[in-house]
Formats: C-alpha cells, sequence, structure tokens
C-alpha cells in the first residue's frame, strides 16, 4: 500500500497539506524544546532552561489548534483510505510530541536545579549521551513523517532497545553515587528523573514511528516487535 | 450544548454503542488491573502481580480494536457535531486507558521487586493512600465517561492537585528513608517509581476527564485550570 492523494479537490489537498506542515512546524518547535532543555542541562545554563519553560505553553497551543483543524477536516471533507489515516496519524503524532514538549519542560526544571545545587558533573555523562540518542530519534521520525518514509521510522523504532540500555546504565551508575554518599542523594535522584523523561521521549519517537507506519501501510503495528514491523514493510 | 444522538440511522445508533461499550470494559479491565496491581504491591502477592503482567496484552488488543472500529465509523458513516466528537474522544481516551495499563503493569512489576527485597511496610503507607487516590479517580472518571456527566469529569480533574501533593509528599518521607541508611536505597527507589507511576495514572485520569468535557461541551480544555472548566460548563 502507498500513501498518495486520492482526491481530486485542490482545497482540500492544500488543507491536508496545510495541516501536515503544522505538525512539522510543531515538532520542530518541540525538538528545539529538547535540544535547549539539555543544553541548560549540560551546559548550567539556567536561562535557557527559563526560556523552554516558557515556550512550553506554544507547543500546547500548536496541540489545540492542530487537532481542531483534524476535527474539522473529518467534519467537512469525510476524508476515505490514505487521507482518513493521515488525520488519525496526525491527531495521535500531535499527542506525543505535546507530551515530548512535557518531558523537555521537565529536563529544563531540572537543569535549574541541578545548577543550583552544583551537583557533580559526572552525573551528566551518560545523561548527555542519553540525550543526543532520543533527540536524534525524535528528529529522524519527524524526518521520517515528513517523507512518509516507513521504512526510516521502524528504523527509528528499532533504536529504542538502545535507549532503554543506557537509561538502565544511568540508574545503575547513579544508585553507586547515592551509596558511596548520603549527601549526593538529593542530585542524584534529579538526574534519575530527567533520564526518565529522557526514556520516556525514547517511546514517544517509537509511538511516532508507529503512527507514520500506520499511515504508510495501513496497519497498526503498536505493540509489534521491530521484525515484526520489517515483515510488514516487506509485504510478508 | 448537549451529548445526544442526532442521526436517525439505527445502525449507525448501535455501532456508536457498541464501540462505546467496549471502552467500558476496556475502562474496566484497566481499573482491575490497577487495582490487582496496588493489592499485590500492599500484600506482596505476586502471583496477583504475574496476573497483571500477562493480563496487559488484553488492554492493548482492545486499544488497536476499538481504534480500528472507530476508523471504520469515520469511513463509513462520516459522524458530524456530537457524533464526531465521541469518536475523537474515543480515540484519545483509549490510548490514555492503555498507559493506565502500563502503569499498572509496572506497579506490579515492582510490587515482585519490593517482595523480593522484604522492603520496609512503612514505604507503602503512602503509597497505598495514593493509590486509592488514583485508583478512585479512574473510577470515577469511567463513570463519568459511562453518564457523559461533564460534572463529575471537572470534580475527578480537580482532584489532580491532590494527588500531586501526595506523590511530593511520598518522595520527601521516602528521601529521608534514603539519607538514613543506605541499604534502604534500592527497596525506596522501587517504591519511589511506584509513586511516579501513580502519579501518572492521576495524569491520564484528568486527560479522560478532559476528553468527556471536550465530548459533552464541544469545547477543548487541555491545559485549561479547574476554574477555566467550571466556567465553561456555566457557561460562562
Amino acid at each position: 500500500m502507498s500513501y498518495g492523494p486520492q482526491h481530486i479537490s485542490k482545497q482540500f489537498d492544500d488543507e491536508l497539506e496545510n495541516v501536515r506542515g503544522k505538525v512539522l512546524e510543531m515538532g520542530g518547535l518541540v525538538e528545539q524544546q529538547l535540544n535547549n532543555a539539555l543544553r541548560s542541562l549540560i551546559e548550567s545554563e539556567t536561562d535557557l532552561a527559563e526560556l523552554v519553560i516558557e515556550t512550553e505553553v506554544q507547543v500546547n497551543t500548536y496541540e489545540v489548534t492542530i487537532d481542531q483543524e483534524c476535527t474539522k477536516i473529518l467534519a467537512r471533507r469525510q476524508p476515505a483510505a490514505s487521507d482518513l489515516r493521515l488525520v488519525m496519524a496526525i491527531t495521535k503524532t500531535i499527542t506525543d510530541l505535546e507530551r515530548v514538549g512535557d518531558e523537555a519542560e521537565k529536563v529544563a526544571r531540572m537543569a535549574i536545579e541541578l545548577t543550583e545545587k552544583h551537583g557533580p558533573k559526572a552525573y551528566y555523562i551518560g545523561i548527555n549521551a542519553m540525550g543526543n540518542l532520543v533527540s536524534n530519534m525524535l528528529h529522524d521520525a519527524l524526518d521520517a513523517f515528513a517523507r512518509m518514509d516507513s521504512k526510516q521510522a521502524v528504523a527509528v523504532a528499532g533504536k529504542e532497545p538502545e535507549s532503554d540500555d543506557q537509561y538502565s546504565a544511568i540508574l545503575r551508575q547513579l544508585v553507586t553515587y547515592m551509596m558511596e554518599d548520603a549527601r549526593n542523594i538529593s542530585g542524584t535522584l534529579d538526574a534519575m528523573w530527567t533520564a526518565r523523561a529522557l526514556e520516556r521521549i525514547g517511546d514517544h519517537a517509537r509511538n511516532i514511528c508507529e503512527n507514520i507506519i500506520y499511515l504508510v501501510e495501513g496497519k497498526d503495528v503498536r505493540h509489534f516487535s521491530i521484525e515484526q514491523m520489517e515483515d510488514i514493510l516487506a509485504g510478508r
């Protein structure tokens, strides 16, 4: 099954293209929020963290606006087939993007906490690596959405176990800091919440990829293994 | 604005009623998952925890099935007005229910971990109270969905700050256990992850309530304060 416009109304095409464009704008904003939150954490830039917190409301506005436009399209255009899947995939994707925005805000808040506590920089090595990984996952998921590329979507979803492994390794390392010195506990917990937020972002990037596969291949692959997803793309 | 069938096709009525019924079944299952997970935690019943983990797949199946039926209704019936809002509210609600199921599974896994570690029962006092609160929130949210009761939905959403306060209190208490004795750290962290899962469930219960308000009142109240929601119900 391939994605492509099957309708003849130019105006309908424009409406779909417009809402798809807004999803990409929202995705770009959320990606920027995540990257700013990570930079504020690693570089102890609390001003940047404050900016992330202030900008969160813009992410929410995108979610509500795009959802409204999707409902309007459903009511007025009564889309079918791939158009309907596009609208449904968008309503799900923006929920995931909004939650990535929430998690980025949590990372920004932790950046402020951790900067105030002057926690050991050693906390951040694993978190920095994991932050880069999930940031790339999000970027590539959005890129796959822009290009309707289900193959790339499967590849990105396949990186989630790596992010889970990094998360487990960070937790183990942080627990040893806690055990070494009770004075590390508070800062270490903040670092743990940060890692947890990044792990959630990895999950949302995977969800977005599942939406893309649904959109392009017409098959709901939530709760599927990566191998099962690959089978679908290969038509097995 | 009031919710009510505005279409004349008996079969369409039946389809909507059928999918609504499935959401309530799914909700009942998820509620049971949460309550079993909490009981397994408090009573150290690892068999019950195993049951929760095994049953998670049923929750996922409900999500995928209901989503398929919603897409079918959109494609075949081209619903408008309150029917369209019902379908859209359902697709969002089942995402929240599925995630509540995920969090219940996490609680069950923590119950197994904590039982094996023979952690102090003192961990559970706050968690038990918070578990009861969010379980009631979920129950009342599902009840509000069944009765299309936006007033009750606002009341349930209004309990989220209470669950956040309980969560903060639990975390503070658990940090003191950690500081007292490094041997408590591992068990305490499990208790923290459990509290975090419960906090997420409170968030999802609130999301479900927001979907109900959208459905009944025709207004998207995500990111609204409780006062703003009350204004909408009062027609202000």
